[in-house]
């Protein structure tokens, strides 16, 4: 620190040297000073956290997917087609022209009042009794489990998952240096016998988790639903052991059947619930939330502060005079048909296409359907051929903090149309069919390193 | 981890002890299953990390600043009655008639490259040539600076800034436990000599920062620019001592003289540059951008994947479809002659009506005014009597990592009328005369527990 009476150096010549001499310091000069050194530091000098910073196998297939010739069915993106431009297009200019100069503005770290208030009721529709207060608007739901692992995940903690889980908490786990335990589901989502294995065996290890990462609808990447009866078993299994549940529903409305599910904070208010506008509204505007104890909200609040100063009040207020001026309601039933049909035409051409010895998940909602494909094939290491073959699919490997789910596949049914998820689908038939003749010809080892799968009883496999 | 051929248990019973005994292990339910347990962790279960994440004292002020009988000189938020609200509405309305379907889809992590483009062309203005390549946009360059702390800093890291420094880079440099070393500075800026000393003292510890936080123009708070002669100067040392820069620049346009101060990054592109259109635009489309070397580039998209996934495409559009065409220019400079009459109105307010014995910067530009009051005045412990006669400010040792600043306070001249600044001079004025009387009758430690301004040169008291 500099002494209250140093002289100001305004005039200071300049070189660096005479700046070092204009100090008037008695020492020498230490060794660094070759005036050689780049401004830039080597690369060790990055934190040790970027270390787990990897590009998610699904990312590096942005690029590729967005190619015409292509049929993705590896991105999550949902399809728009069915809003109402024309109508949101006189929203938003009256949005400007109406509230304009609050719109515009900063707004508060813990988002617009009025949206908190919106939210509240969008989550009653899942059985949640919620208070705005205790609502906390971010940047999409992902920035909230981005901040909940902050202020939660010290290095070397444990957090549990489900195996496969959704890649971008997993981005934010590694991001934070958490070490993730996953525990398998079958096709009535999580298995609270195994949750109660993998706590009991960290118990025994001295090991508290810091919480329970969970989608419970609709999972991403597993397509399944978890059943209702096993809600309550999971929360109290969470409260023997003290471990906290961070409960992911971005898919909950977007159910095929009619029926609701009770959503885990319904049964318990200190679960931590996170929702988001991106598949029910629009993904552009980037607006979700986490509904959280007051405890956690202020330290929640701090750290968003911290992360983007407030989220854009532009975006929440267009997303909160959509809620009032529109049937929100409607457009999601219409969202839901849109994906049932890509769903059925997705099913349909499995059972048409795919060769023996694939299985696949029959989700009641969401975006995903989650393939199993024969031994001897690697999804990750075939996935250039699917490319040149003009269908792109997202690995299972990238779904697993562990290297899990060779044998796996997640298929996206939300973005093309029914045309395209049919062909998309016989495209990869014919791909994997190729795959299998190697296989059958030369052994497994021929087209991979290191085939581990199945190894947990992934939704299909069991 | 589970074993694969665990059965299924979709009929498990409603009940943890069922689940338990579902899962047929041989072993005991470890202790901890007492069924009373909360769900929610205590206190201590928090990460380390936000034991440094506390209210900043700006933000406490918020809500007090917001009642319409307080003239807020606190808070930084930007005069918007400039824009031309018409215009604007029907450009959104367009973008989102014609563009709806990629303004309201998930965008790139990076940005859209439009804007990206763009934002080269708006720094050319300040001498920089960027690659939109190497351009990442944010939501606002708040999160921008979050993102490079989290990839650079460990906890412990050394970091400097200047002394003052931006209250939101302390936030972010806390919530990383990064342990900052303020720099002063002098009416030019940071002082090239007393950078030499600390790099020199660091050095003599083995500890090089991993990087140089700095506002080179109208800093916030302290409202000084630095010396076009210091640039190559302060380049240079941390070159020498291997010193990464981080150059944040939200207010670089709004100048008042209509003199161009050449950025940092002009002088080399090593340099990372922070750029924001939460002050030439409007904050609350919150976008902002770094512009970085490849090298880091890389990580930072990385890191901001794991953050939000992609900043909003919506508000960046409509960025973008401003500067395409609107005379954005023109509006900054309508913008900085706005700021410029309240700056005379603040100058001319503090000549007139501030006591004897206070000092203060006077910025060519930006937002602050920083001002040092006479030996005995605490302005944290004043806050609430100037709330009470009407007038918010911050108090100088919110932009200190180290309890400096008592004596100093910011005032914002940004946001209100020329005559409610000069009203609220006025206020503040009879609060401090007040102030002043009680320490003359009782001295300083009548109204101060630790009076420990001024510390270091501030840019007003050498």
């Amino acid at each position: 620190m500099a002494s209250p009476d140093r002289p100001q150096q305004p005039d200071a010549s300049r070189t660096a040297a005479a700046a070092a001499a204009a100090a008037g310091e008695g020492h020498e000069v230490a060794a660094p000073g070759t005036g050689s050194r780049a401004l830039l530091p080597p690369t060790e000098r990055f934190a040790t956290r970027t270390a787990g910073m990897t590009a998610s196998e699904i990312r590096a297939l942005f690029a590729v997917a967005s190619r015409p010739e292509v049929v993705s069915l590896a991105g999550g993106m949902p399809n728009l087609a069915a809003l109402p431009l024309q109508s949101l297009a006189s929203e938003v200019a009256d949005l400007v022209d109406v509230d304009g100069m609050t719109a515009l503005q900063y707004g508060s770290a813990q988002g617009v009042p009025q949206l908190r208030e919106q939210i509240c009721e969008v989550m009653r529709e899942e059985g949640i009794e919620g208070d705005p207060n205790d609502v906390v608007v971010t940047v999409g739901s992902q920035m909230a489990l981005d901040l909940l692992t902050r202020i939660f995940v010290d290095p070397g903690d444990v957090v549990l998952a489900e195996g496969p889980s959704y890649v971008g908490a997993l981005g934010s786990f590694a991001a934070y240096q958490a070490r993730v335990v996953h525990v398998a589901m079958d096709e009535h989502g999580l298995v609270p016998a195994l949750l109660h294995e993998a706590l009991d065996a960290l118990d025994r290890q001295g090991i508290t988790p810091k919480f329970l990462y969970t989608i419970p609808n609709f999972h991403n990447p597993a397509g399944v639903t978890l059943a209702h009866e096993r809600r309550p078993q999971i929360l109290d299994l969470c409260r023997r052991y003290g471990v906290m549940v961070i409960e992911d529903n971005p898919y909950g409305m977007l159910g095929f059947t009619g029926e609701t599910h009770p959503a885990l904070r319904s049964y318990d208010a200190d679960v931590i619930y996170l929702g988001s506008f991106s598949k029910t509204f629009a993904s552009g505007l980037r607006v979700g939330w986490a509904l959280v104890p007051p405890l956690v909200r202020d330290r929640l609040v701090l750290a968003a502060e911290s992360a983007t100063l407030c989220p854009p009040s532009f975006t929440q207020m267009l997303v909160s005079r959509y809620l009032s001026h529109h049937d929100w309601r409607s457009q999601i039933k219409t969202f839901s048909e849109n994906y049932r049909e890509r769903r059925d035409a997705m099913i349909a051409a499995l059972e048409t296409y795919l060769p023996e010895g694939c299985s696949w998940t029959v989700p009641d909602g969401g975006f995903f359907v989650w393939l199993t494909v024969p031994e001897g094939v690697d999804t990750k290491a075939m996935l250039p051929r699917a490319v040149t073959a003009r269908v792109a699919y997202a690995s299972g490997t990238g779904f697993y903090a562990d290297g899990f789910g060779s044998r796996q596949i997640r298929l996206s049914f939300c973005y093309p149309t029914p045309e395209r998820i049919a062909e998309g689908v016989r495209r990869l038939a014919a791909v994997l069919e190729a795959e299998l003749d190697v296989v059958r010809t030369f052994g497994a080892s021929a087209r991979t390193e290191l085939n581990r799968g199945p190894q947990t009883p992934s939704p299909d496999t069991t």
